[in-house]
């Protein structure tokens, strides 16, 4: 089929996109072409905007388009406690359950020697230059319960064990409204070593 | 969650799109700040410029961004036989199979009365005007077969009989590939009908 040659960009386009493939970037580019010119430099307008304004929040590396991110700059929430997690998406989790009043740090990734991520790849000495700088007493680690989740979690509280602050780990056990009989024998053992008395 | 407004702004917009989710939203806007600012002003540009550039063919109505489409530029093709389909995506289809070398029309949508969509709204004035100039033999009525698409089909084949000119329709039967069982009985009817001797 001999397309439109900026039809075929905007669906090349599209189809560099995570989950995107070859029929829903044809049919993400049709989209683009039924919006009327000003919807479309709208759209245009936005990503530009977007991949220009937003950078890391120089605190904890939350992605913002102010100085500061929303959530540092809310004193209202307790300073003394850091929540580690693995990107904004997990950040937007916790902030989900309305339960979390500290602050995060986001680490841009996890430890991954298989993909070639070493500690300096991602935003280790950001969080230790702020808990260095004092007032920190806590550190909860909220990287994924696999492999890599793990080691970065071990790895960070190691260095930061000498420093005299907290670490600490979330909980494992069942997910609420799980079946017994569904759960892995890993989960079960550690939801047995984590019980609580009631 | 306090996120910050361009990326707000850049979900929303993948939100509009068809069969994207305020999850897979969320995940694409990620990809546009995973994007180097380069290759972010590319996806911004490719889309602008799409929507500036890409406009309908004056004779068959499919999109280009050329002043006349590829397909009806091509003089190797046969200009006396036209294939109305009812979109681009339908024209793609069938320039996919390599088996027709005719030229196209494209309708823009059918005709649907429960959708309010009525023979003025879509493009089939043009197709008139086409075979008012002369030189069309056949018009291949290649809307869908279901209930809009055959509307469509009886309402122009109705119209471009009395102009002269042979008006065809698709044959129905079975899918290619497909078990007897798994047919739906209108199809199967519509198979024996147009039964060939071999």
């Amino acid at each position: 089929m001999e397309s439109a040659v900026s039809f075929e960009k905007l669906t090349e386009q599209f189809r560099k996109m995570p989950g995107i493939g070859s029929k829903t970037a044809m049919r993400l580019a049709f989209y683009v072409l039924s919006l009327s010119k000003e919807e479309a430099g709208e759209l245009s307008d936005v990503i530009r905007e977007a991949s220009e304004k937003i950078h890391r929040c120089p605190i904890c590396c939350n992605l913002t388009d102010e100085d500061i991110c929303p959530v540092c700059k809310n004193t209202a929430r307790k300073q003394s406690v850091i929540c580690v997690v693995e990107n904004v998406e997990a950040l937007m989790a916790i902030e989900n359950t309305n339960e979390y009043n500290g602050t995060y740090h986001v680490l841009h990734g996890v430890i991954s020697p298989l993909d070639d991520v070493s500690p300096d790849d991602i935003a280790i000495k950001e969080l230790l230059s702020r808990i260095e700088e004092g007032g920190i007493e806590e550190v909860i680690m909220a990287t994924g319960s696999n492999v890599e989740g793990e080691l970065t979690a071990m790895y960070i509280s190691k260095l930061l064990k000498p420093l005299g602050v907290i670490v600490s780990r979330l909980a494992y056990g069942l997910p609420v409204g799980s079946d017994l009989q569904y759960a892995d024998s890993v989960t079960l053992m550690r939801a047995i070593e984590g019980r609580k008395t009631i």
